[in-house]
Formats: C-alpha cells, structure tokens, sequence
C-alpha cells in the first residue's frame, strides 16, 4: 500500500516511537497538551505569517498506520506485537486549536495546541514542527518581500533550488498565501489553483539563428502573452530588438507584456531600457526582473530609482537563505491534572494551556497581545486561537486559499509599517494568571 | 490519477512548457546537449559530494504527462490541441551521462550532461536542478560534519525542521550517503533500509512523576536498547539518575548504551558527565549530544576537549545553513551541430559537450582535475562522466545506497585533508581544446 494522499505516521522521528511503547508498556494513556511556538530571533524576524494548518487537519483527519508502516515496525524488533496490535487501531481523537492561516504573530506566542491521549499528541510532534515551522517560514519572508516591492508583483520563480518537492509546492502555496501574483511552478499551479507565470529562458534565445528570431518565434505562439529575455546577449540591444518585435506585435493587435532582466546591474538597466521602450513608443510593456531578489535587494534598487514593474523572486526567498529555519519547537505544557515545563538551561517555556489576546488600536491597528491562560477573561481584545479539531473530528474547515489569502492582506495592513522591520519590537505581555502560574509549577 | 512514485513533469518552471510550445510550432526538435555545474562560492564549499541521480534516473525512465496532467494544461487555454496530443505521447528518448552518486567534484565541474530532442532536455532543467542541487547539498554539508567528527559516529536528528517533508526523506539518504550512522526519520528508514536511532524527549521525563522513573520505565520496555536523556531538569543529578539505574540494569543482565544531553555547555558538561559516570564504574556508558550542532560546533566542541561520543545532528545540517543552496546551473552548451552559450554578464558558462578527468598521485590521492571535450583523450587519468541512460533506457543501473555509501567512505579518503576546507583550493584545469573551442564559438 503506497500512500498517494497523505505522508502518514512514519513521518516522524524514530523516539516519539519508542516513547510511545514506552507509555503503553506502563498504562499511560491520560490526556497531554503540547503548545508549539517560535523563540525570538530579534535580528531576523519582528513578525510571523501562520501558515500550514490546512494539511496538518488533513493529515490529523486521515491518521492510521497501514499494513505496510506496520509490518515495517515490527522488522525492527524492537516493538511487542500487542503495541503494534494498538497501532493498528490508533487514530487521532483530540483535540486540535490554532490560530487561522494568515494571522500574523509574534515570537513566543502560541501558534497551535494539541491536546490528546499523550501518545497521539507524541506521536504528532515531529510532522506538525515541519510542517508548520516551514510554511510559516517562507509565508513570513514572501510578506516581508511584498512589503519590500510597495504594491509591485511579485512572482514566484524558487522552484528550481528549493530543498526538494514537496518544499516546492510549499513555497508556492505559502507566497501566494502572502500575495505573490503567481508562480511558475506548474504543479503547484495545479495542485492549488494558483495562476501560472513563465515563459522564455536563455537557451530559448541561443535555440534560434538569433535573437530576435527566438522573439519572432516565441510571439507567434503566445501572440498575447509574451515577456522577451532581453540579457541574452546585449541587454541594449535586446531591448531593442524586443521593441521592434512589439511594434510588429502591434501593427497585428497584439501587444507585447513586457520584458525580461536576469543579470547586471538592475537599476541602471531597467532605467535604460525604459528610456529605449518609451523613445519607441511602447510605454504600456512592462519592465519584469529576475536573479537574486529577496526583500533586501528589492528594497535597494527600489531605493536607487529602478524602473521595475513586477519581480520574478526565486532561490533566496524559496529557502528564506537569510534565515534558513524557524526555532519552533513543540512543548509539554500539561499532562494529566498538572501544568508541567522543561526547566533546565537556557530554554524556558511556559507552563498551561494558554490562549492569544489581541487588541486594536481606536485605528484599527494592532496595539498589543497578550499571552493568556486558556480560560482568561481579557477584555477588548480578540481572541486568536479558535478549535478547529475536537475528539478527532473537524469542526471548523479550513477555508479556500483565496479566502486566507484575502485575510493575510487584511491582516497585513493592520499591522503598522514600523512593525514590519525588526527595528521595533511588538508590544507582547504576558496575562497575570498566566505569570502567576510559572510561580507555581 | 494520482502519482504515487515519480512526481512527474508539472514538476516544472512553467516557462519550460511555453518554449516547449513554441518549439512545436516552429518545428525545432533537433538534439541539444544540457550540462549541469555548480558555480564558485569559494569561502562556503571547497568541494561537493554528488548526489541525486538515482531519482533522476527513476524520473526519466518514467517520464510522461498522464491525463489528469495534460487536462490541467488544456484548462490554461494557452497550448494547441496538436501540442498537447504532442505530449501526451512524449517519453525520454535520450541520452543521460552522470558522475556516480557519492563521487567528489569541485566548482564549475560538470556533474550531468542531458543529450536529447531540445522539448525532452529543456522540459527536465526544474526538476533535475531541484533533484541533484538539493542531494548534493546536503551529502557535501554531511560530509564536513563527518570529517569535523574524526571518526566519531553522527545521527541524523534534522526531521523536525527540514524545508517539508521530501527534504526529511532526502536529508536522510544523502547523509547516510556520505557516512552518518543513522537517522531518527522513520520513514525515510524504511524507503531507503537506514538504521534508525532515538529514544526519549523531555516530555516524556516530565510526563512520570520523576526523573528516576522515567528512565526505569523506558529501561523496562527497552532493556538493551536505551539512551536516558538527562539534561530536563538538573544534567549532574539527571547523570547521577541514569547512573543509579545502569547499576540496576547491570545486575539484570543489561546494559545502559548511553545518556544524552540536548542543552548547556557542552564540553563542560559532557567531562562532568564522564566523570560521574566512570566513578560509578560504568565506563562504557557512551556520552550522546544534540542541539545546535553542524561541523564548526563540533570541531569547536572537540577542539576544547569536550568527552562525547556521538553526536546528533540536527536542523543546521539538514537545512545546510550557512549555505542552504547551491548556485547550480543547467546550461544548454550545444544545439544541433552548434556549441553554444550564453555570453552577457558576469555568469560566463563554457561551450561544449564535456568529461571530467582526475589524475591521481602516487600515494592514490586526488592529484588534479581537467575539464575537457567529451572525446579529448588525456592520459593518466580516469573520466568521471559514464553514460547512465541511451536512447532513454537505463544501460548503467544506479547501485544500492550501501555500495554508493562505499564509495564514498573510499573517495573521500583519497582527498587531501587540506582540501577539505575552504582555505587551499584543489587545482581544476581546462583542458586544451576545451579552451580553444571558446575562442571560436
């Protein structure tokens, strides 16, 4: 039996199993709650974008071990045949809450809780931090990149240098989540009905006796829809080839999108070759440019009075290579009747099941939040972690990516400028009961 | 249809589909020659474990658009029925030549060259960049912390944070390929028969009442295959517990393999640890460490003295984080009977159908590496480049990941420590009719 939909339990790391033989060698079965949140890294990231829940409810629906993971465990010997035997039946019956796709967060506060009998939750841990930890990853470094490009679109281009597949078919869904226009990622076009966007390469160009051919060529195909690579050769001259191709274009009714940059210096040749479109006439064919954009060289040849229409963005954010994983973890934070943390070292977390309070300036801004205990009573404030899950079944459905991605926006707008760079740290309290209880565990 | 093996030909930059389309058109389906290298990043990588090829192989021996596939295509409204009915027929018909998984190589070599109709090799560049760049990524990352560890056994603890879930399975394999003992991915375990390694988290010491309970009740579902962790809440104490209960195992015929520590200073910690485990006669009781580390924290970690006897290693690793991609290309160097490239800018690629020739000394070490023709003869030395596929069939079948691990454990004795860092760079040539083509293309 090969799994064609889900990735199943064996995504997970080999201890949440052992663990769990361990538990039901000794009858331990009561309920656990595991908090997952992100620690601070101060100079990266002053924000987070939520992203990932949809296929954690997916995965957490359809949870089972088949046969063929069985069989596999017990190759190991390392487990009873009665432990197996409970496998086999296992399905996840608790409890899901987390904040919506598209909230925009902040280090340390909770992002999603489990709480379930303590070897479903366990066994839950490794798939849920990878899941969520990466697309909340790249949804936040794909905001910070449409923040950066002021309104221009932004075009998902990463697919090549991803780490693997399936990172990019998440990479395309979380930028469009963050407002990217579309990506070039076919299947993830398909996959999540995200618009398409693409069209020449180099070898296209040096394909043809010469370049303008390869335009020539290329316009007859897509007569409506084409974007010229003008760097092939002579970034000028291209743009001048590509000029008088769309005039040709035009003389027939059609009309030339625009053109492409990949190389040099972006800011003084997207200046020239705006002058060269515009002396011919052709004001209306947009200025496309790709190789080495992420927000901070964006913001700097936007700055340096480039003339760009819309970013093609690729390796860099596909892999946030500024900040290349988020320190999310997956904590205890009550099992049976008590509050419980790890407390040796450096790594502190907070004990309880708690619960996110955001309050809005008379703007509508955000103003602060407050990290509570589940049951705290705080008022004027929103409420941010909702139950999406409850004895195992899907009480709230995670809405179309349209919908998500409508909130993101809104959400983002709320969120002031000065708050968007890691200048200025968000104000995040922590509730009274909830400090009180650190006292106490 | 759902594809439950390969992940099939959407899995592309749409752009590839658009040239495809207007090659049809204009009826271009001569034969072109696609050559992969990794450009200089000198201060980062010195060097490269290949890695990947067994699932391009598998990908291309599988290559076709299936229904469901080009259904989504037709809904675009932007290719012919005639293009269309075109793919749905196509199959790899050509030719793939390759460095063996596990081979050594250096910037600006050329590590896979694809010879076929231009639409077969053009429509293979997203995946096979993604496949071959994401592998070899990781197996060269791996192969430093091998070399930083000097012989000591490493795990592969990265699952939690790789960038999605086939970077889990992938960091996996390329790992184990370059040396690692074993990986806490389960199912990466079983797709590619790694050995698993792993036992407890903090959570589950929090979930018994102490400490001491924990590990007896973890020793009793696993006599002969724990590892305590004992840094939750107090590390001495935590040792001085595992230590009580080795004692008890001993008298019951089992023995303790070893204790963990996941936090604090982990040189200090670990002499401390040592020594209280000596002092109570169990000598043999092995010091395991996790957290934060890659190769510059154990060699520092070592370098100061530091009593450990295997380390996991976790997300630095399996993200590569002080290079998480590779400036990997896919070049087009010949078209029908022309050798090509592309010529403006800084990013200069070398015309022509290529092989790789290494020379070795005396002593059987890495002597130099020419880049020449594919059919220069230079004596002394051994090509690198063997043909994997032939008219798209398998003629060279990808070797079990044992044999390649193998090869790699050897390839990687022959290269002169020296070189395996970034301050002496290994000598790679041109050969002389490489260099004269260049001039005259």
């Amino acid at each position: 039996m090969t799994r064609t939909h889900t990735i199943g339990p064996l995504f997970t790391d080999f201890y949440e199993l052992t663990m769990a033989a361990s538990y039901f060698d000794h009858h331990v079965f009561d309920s656990a709650t595991f908090s997952v949140f992100i620690r601070n890294q101060p100079m990266l990231r002053s924000y987070f974008v939520a992203a990932g829940l949809e296929q954690v409810v997916d995965e957490l629906n359809n949870f089972h071990f088949n046969d063929c993971e069985i069989a596999y465990l017990k190759e190991t010997d390392l487990f009873s045949a009665d432990f197996l035997s409970y496998l086999t039946d296992l399905r996840f019956t608790g409890q899901l809450r987390a904040m919506a796709e598209g909230t925009i967060f902040f280090p340390n506060e909770p992002i999603l809780e489990i709480s379930a009998p303590i070897i479903e939750a366990q066994l839950l841990e490794t798939f849920i931090l990878n899941t969520i930890g990466f697309q909340t990853m790249i949804a936040t470094k794909a905001a910070r990149c449409i923040h950066a490009a002021k309104g221009r679109p932004l075009l998902d281009f990463s697919l090549r240098r991803t780490q693997g597949q399936d990172a990019g078919n998440k990479v395309a869904r979380s930028t469009y989540l963050a407002g990217f226009n579309s990506t070039s990622n076919v299947l993830a076009g398909k996959l999540y009905d995200i618009p398409l966007s693409g069209t020449m390469a180099h070898s296209f160009v040096t394909a043809f006796e010469s370049e303008i051919d390869a335009f020539q060529a290329f316009y007859k195909t897509f007569p409506d829809a084409s974007v010229f690579l003008i760097d092939t050769y002579d970034t000028l001259e291209g743009a001048r080839n590509a000029a008088r191709v769309a005039k040709h274009m035009q003389q027939h009714g059609h009309h030339l999108i625009g053109v492409r940059l990949d190389s040099g210096d972006m800011t003084e040749l997207s200046q020239q070759v705006r002058a060269i479109l515009d002396e011919e006439g052709l004001p209306n064919v947009k200025i496309f440019v790709s190789s080495g954009f992420d927000e901070f060289k964006i913001t700097d040849v936007l700055a340096r009075g480039a003339r760009i229409d819309a970013f093609g963005v690729g390796t860099k954010m596909g892999v946030s290579a500024d900040a290349p994983y988020l320190d999310i973890v997956y904590k205890m934070v009550r099992y049976k009747d008590r509050n419980v943390r790890k407390l040796s070292s450096e790594k502190i977390t907070l004990a309880g099941e708690k619960q996110l309070f955001r309050k809005y300036d008379p703007n509508g801004f955000y103003a602060e939040d407050t990290i509570g205990l589940r049951d705290d009573i705080i008022e004027g404030t929103e409420p941010l972690l909702e139950t999406i899950m409850e004895n195992g079944k899907i009480v709230a459905p995670i809405p179309p990516l349209q919908t998500i991605r409508g909130r993101f926006k809104q959400n983002f707008s709320k969120l002031d400028d000065r708050f968007k760079t890691c200048k200025k740290v968000y104000p995040v309290h922590l509730s009274t009961r909830l400090k009180r209880l650190q006292d106490i565990v």
